[in-house]
């Protein structure tokens, strides 16, 4: 792909979930990207319109299915499909193609640990192993030279950014982490279920995958990395009635000599050139509806009353950051133009 | 102001209210304007994100009170204070400045008419008569010559925009019209109030201001010019658990030999080359959700089981097309800019 | 069923919906029922538990299939089963019961009527013949002695609890009706639909079904009775993100000398004795949220800014006096006994 | 007060806050209760139903001023008023009354612990010593005989009921407690402040008081009189767009030998014959959506990825259990009445 093409040429593989929308809504105003195709096998022949309706009067494609993409017209593939059939059509997929795939079939690089969570053996471990993770503000370079790029699930990018920098930089301690998660439902896919129903949502909260959510080995490996053990983690993803946002609240050990305040300086200092990380000062409280549509992940960090303790809180869109802003992001990565083409947006509020 | 200015500086009254926090969403990144002043008299001294945590890191103004903006140096006021207050302080603005009104102060033009809905005589006659109403897509060239705009009601425009061209073809009867409109609550603003409270709104919806609604007497002022006779509505508003959007149900009489399928041919004629207004085919049905975000306006035409009637159901975002949004588009023509600058955003889904 | 059993024993066929689940809140702590058998054939065998968490822990019976009941054990059924499911179920279930149902199978009396809005003939045509139509203050003789109450649609109470009387009284017209109509979600049943899910539900309004939705040939059976002329109406439901409550704004066309005032007085004296129909005073504004949980239909009466208008707001709890809080009402008719017998508890708010 | 009085003559003071509507909604049909004054300083001389519409018809008493009332024919009191104007109104009521508070002002046992986190000293000290702290299920015998009852806050009523009994059997450490609490927007109350209104609730989630909330001590004094020793705990609420319910999500340390399924079932022996204390099995997750309108507290017990952790799972209704329901089952106590009186109501979902 080379950096002087006027625009470059993309499909997008399952584009009638939401962080397939959600990908539109950005792209679609991309200076330098042509939507040329959009895929999604059972309503393949209809207009984009007839699935999403806020994206009618774009001049976007109509959908078709996947062996009926002329991969040869493509530059770039987003994949949005579903986990476990992300694996197979992908390695399916012409050599010319850079990947950018959303789901999880290829986040966990050790093949072992893939097994034990996702229930069977990798479909196509050779992908698995060249794949980047693509936590944009980590790995950019790996990414920019990447053929395939593993996005982030949105919980583990709400933990990761704050938590990576201060194990690297010997702040707090890799035992002891609590994460306690609270999402908008969209991370729950559009696919009709009984517990998505507005009624079964609305007015109240419950966790869910208490001990067991497959979102646990992602953040597990990105912390092990940093800290070079390996870590266990607490980890209670909860369901809020909201459509977008995540909010991490983080507890975390300080090692020796360590306090709130030394943390918040060393997550800005770290974050301080990026435009879709913000640290932000003592006493202000991150909230999900300030980053709602936005690509940005909001950070504050704050003593706790247990001594030798502090609470980090983490906040993003789930859909942005969390997924399909954050894919834009490494596509632009790719596509060795500004970091932050196209998602310029800022949030919207209320 | 010259079309080859670079930049067009811009102040923004009262800038702490929604309205206000759209305007700088929508502008903060427009190619032609550069925020320059910001007021709002109780929260002068305070940075932007003080009030707007979700604004922070744009690189805005910090807040001031309006005695301490340089005039000289502002090209358009984009004014955003509550009724009544507005009218004293834009009579008071030098004459070189272009005023784009958000406020009902000069919606009104009949002086007998504001007098028995806002309770005093008007302050500014002399503007009320010169101010010209924003309705864009059917006040363009009067918008583009004007000093004043008075930028239309958020159930107005929905109304408006598809009731005007039947009447001025004679589709429908001037008579029996009923305009059922449901808002979210940001059209309430941003004063604290007990029934603004969640608790008073979430889960449940009223009617309110029944048959006594400022904005009844705007609907028919547009209606009675369009009809060149007098009209009077059924106008209802209500309150529906939501942040942004309206959507008014509107049962019409039929003309003589007037169908659904004529009223809604119409229409898509007559706004076939706009960008804003969208008429959607026989049996879509339009929402709030899928306009969110967007300056669109979009309205769908049903035939009623009732002989001789038609539904009309009209949907924007009251933040958008209904408030900011439709006064950067009037901007645009002021400033004889592409009309659609700023405002390409797709709608934000879910 | 003599009205000196000390328990009347009752099966609700279809547990599993929402109505279901209602009817449980309300039944587990009447004086004079024993809940003695739940259906749903889907997940018999389960605990009620299982389906519905929040009845946990109340002594219900285990979910069973229809054909597992031993019906001589019972006196009364609800049924609460799908449309069209049910009046083959009902054709077939023992003589000697009473039954109450909450679908739509009997609620139109006329056979061509049913056929033309249902898509086929009815299969049981007889007892649609000797079905009576529930709306308890209206119909309490036939109820208290009908073997098949057929209980009204949602909609319809709203609508005909209001107007009946004002058309019996002559107060106002039989033409131009216009009833637009506003839900929450629960009246959509638990069935899970792509449409039903909270993100494509929550922070948005639409219209559906309209002209074309079924309870208008309902509400119109109604009306006609009450006006002894065939009776059309502009009918158009809404759905709004709230999980109960139903509001109906009903403009209709004054009498002669008619007026708003008028109106009001003459629904507060025919309901002056009812409990659960409340007239409220000149200037409040019933809200769902305030009759949420109860049995109550809360009307208020405004003058419309058209003469010779005037404007009805309706409110009640879709599923309470909207399902089944009605049929519970009807029950303890049947059972001869206090028509408010369980159905004390005050409204939940907020 | 006699256990054979017919009923018992109470008064509410603070009654048009959200805990004082949630005690009027339970007491209302309390057979034994009569609700003879209603106090409300600022809405003196309305009608209840003016400020609380849901409660129209139910026949209750005219709002008074305190000194209005005649507390001679009053036997017991719930106090309702805010925190720190509670102590000297109770200060100067006469001998004779029991009086059952919801402030916060009677909780803090230790003199200077109030004082450092209420601002300043107790102006009540003698009645801060004699009260009793009324979290009933662990203090049923002090409660019966109490002349004051301070009712638990909601948080901490959320994290006591499972946490005491778990160190009081050593089955849990009494460090590195982390009690990270959801809760509904009525805990906030009903005064009018900006950042309760629905458009800035609605759609989000943040947490607030990191480290400084005031039900800290007051969790930390319970746990503390559990385990013998000081205890320090981090706790964080955060407020969730849901009207009712609190979800605090536990993280604990293990005692050598003890697994999730062991503090699951010691929990369950504890509160085996509890009527409002639910431990669900293995596998349940508890939701705050399943308890709403219910003075239930439903637990549950999670292993923990980390080895020797556990997460337990508290939900309740912010208003019932954790206000107006524990206060009414501590009337019923007092009253020498079975426990569960007037609070038998089933859960209302959706």
């Amino acid at each position: 792909m080379s950096k002087h093409a006027k625009t470059i040429q993309i499909a997008i593989l399952g584009a009638s979930g939401y962080t397939g929308a959600e990908l539109l809504r950005i792209l679609v105003h991309h200076p330098r990207a042509a939507i040329v195709a959009l895929t999604a096998d059972r309503r393949a022949g209809q207009a984009i319109e007839s699935v999403f309706p806020h994206l009618r009067g774009l001049g976007l494609p109509q959908l078709v299915r996947i062996e009926d993409v002329d991969f040869e017209a493509i530059d770039v593939v987003f994949c949005c499909l579903p986990h476990g059939a992300t694996q197979e059509t992908v390695a399916a997929l012409p050599e010319h193609l850079k990947i950018i795939d959303l789901s999880a079939d290829f986040r966990i690089a050790d093949p072992a640990t893939y097994t034990e969570w996702y229930g069977k053996p990798h479909q196509a471990e050779t992908l698995q192993k060249e794949a980047v993770y693509g936590l944009t503000e980590l790995a950019r370079e790996a990414i920019a030279k990447a053929r395939l790029i593993a996005c982030p699930g949105c919980y583990p990018t709400s933990a990761l950014l704050p938590l990576v920098p201060l194990l690297e930089a010997g702040l707090i301690l890799a035992e002891d982490i609590v994460i306690d998660s609270k999402s908008g439902v969209t991370g729950a896919g559009r696919a009709p279920k009984e517990e998505g129903l507005y009624a079964e949502v609305a007015e109240g909260i419950h966790a869910y995958g208490v001990g067991q959510h497959r979102h646990a080995p992602e953040i597990e490996q990105g912390l092990s990395r940093a800290a070079n053990v390996d870590v266990t983690v607490s980890f209670t993803p909860h369901l809020v009635p909201m459509n977008r946002g995540i909010l991490s609240t983080i507890y975390v050990r300080l090692a020796k000599n360590a306090g709130a305040d030394g943390l918040r300086a060393a997550l800005a200092a770290r974050y301080e050139k990026e435009t879709f990380v913000q640290i932000v000062p003592d006493g202000v409280l991150p909230a999900t509806r300030h980053v709602r549509g936005s690509n940005v992940c909001r950070i504050g960090v704050f003593p706790d009353r247990q001594p030798g303790r502090a609470i980090l809180v983490s906040t993003l869109d789930n859909l942005v950051k969390g997924a399909s802003g954050q894919a834009v992001q490494n596509f632009n990565l790719l596509a060795g133009i500004l970091e932050s083409t196209g998602l310029e947006q800022a949030p919207i509020f209320p």
